[in-house]
């Protein structure tokens, strides 16, 4: 059943007022009518099944038939803060990143990245950023939209990092190296409910000099495997592994 | 240190000679020169730390100086069997399968595949397939590259199955059914040097046919977390899982 994603303000006594892109989305692209049904999520991550009793020409009318048993989303709180990498890879991590669980995603301007983006370039590309994200929390039925932030100076970052209590960086000399410690043992003291932070380098890693600053911040470096994965790849090992180990495995 | 996949051919007495694009990469990508030195895989998996010899207008002959020992496969082997996805989808699927460590990757026509391809289309782009993970191989540090198979017919890829211990295929009902068995209770079982497939639908799923075939041919259904993931994502869970269960924690 299609689902939608739908604005506090919309929600009132039983029953949704949908407007804008969804309301295109249902009538022109769907051509759905009177008694159709779909799912709506309210921001709170809760779902309802709702049924159309009304289309006018701005908006769809839904009414709630019953409110669904139905959590999708991680059980761990997971940021994902990804130094700016080039092209369309950002957009390409925020959604599957979506579709893994995420639950927030941050762009920090890198020493390496090669792109710099002011903040009208960033103004500019925010709503494209916010319905690639909304889009693919449909697609991939989520509770809840992730967030999304950026682009952060490397000091922002840091300062953000401060409210989690787990906080990692991929570390490419920690797949080099087979004295390192392997992931689990870092990701098995995780419990349900906690927050976790994975910084991750654009395309030529993390300069020495963040380096520093995130060991002195307390993160952790981390291994994502014994191979090198391209900056785009990282995020996904990550989401991907803590997937497995807290909704597959525990 | 930059790395080369070399056929076996050009091994010879503790030398190696170059040709072709590595020839091209190395003089006129990278400009090495005499005393360079190199990373050289054989198609066996071993690696040479070598050191450049000589270079003439064809050829760059290298002296292997230590053979290393370095293992960054896998230690399972791993095939995906991939219902042929719209677009230049395949060839996203084929990089990040080969820096996830996948071993053989197979296309296959599916009901729902909205790509059809002959087989002079497919003569056409096996080379480049084939550059794909070459290319990812060598960034990802890979001991071995992985094959590419394609465009087999379902009943040619159930053939193909017949070879392997384990057996599954992503099935989105089982990711919406909360009753399920978790994935790692049947990842749980596989040891070490064990084969395994894991065939994945295109855009639309596997149709009631299909599912039925893969049932009768000893497939089990298998769900990659709570949500949907799109058909390009879905590999990437697989691989990331397998490596985090078999490369990071046991």
């Amino acid at each position: 059943m299609q689902r939608y994603f739908i604005d506090e303000d919309n929600w009132q006594d039983g029953y949704i007022a949908i407007t804008g892109d969804d309301y295109h989305h249902i009538t022109n692209v769907m051509r759905m009518d009177i008694d159709s049904e779909i799912l709506c999520n309210h921001p709170n991550g809760k779902v309802a099944h709702c049924k159309i009793e009304k289309i006018d020409t701005t908006t769809v009318v839904v009414k709630i038939i019953e409110w669904l048993e139905s959590n999708t989303d991680s059980p761990i709180s997971i940021t994902i803060a990804q130094g700016l990498p080039k092209g369309d890879k950002w957009e390409f991590i925020l959604q599957k990143s979506t579709e893994l669980g995420v639950s927030r995603m941050i762009a920090f301007q890198a020493e390496r990245s090669v792109v710099k983006w002011d903040d009208k370039k960033v103004n500019k590309k925010f709503a494209r950023w916010e319905k690639i994200v909304k889009e693919a929390s449909e697609q991939s039925h989520r509770n809840k939209i992730p967030s999304v932030d950026g682009v952060l100076s490397f000091s922002a970052l840091l300062e953000e990092s401060k409210n989690y209590e787990w906080k990692f960086f991929a570390f490419e000399d920690e797949a080099r190296n087979r004295q390192s410690k392997k992931l689990h043992d870092y990701f098995a003291k995780i419990n349900e409910g906690d927050s976790v932070f994975v910084c991750i380098g654009p395309e030529g890693g993390f300069s020495l000099n963040e380096v520093e600053q995130l060991l002195a911040a307390s993160f952790q470096a981390i291994r994502l495997g014994p191979r090198i994965l391209r900056t785009e790849t990282a995020p996904l090992y990550v989401l991907s592994s803590l997937s497995y180990y807290f909704e597959e495995m525990r």
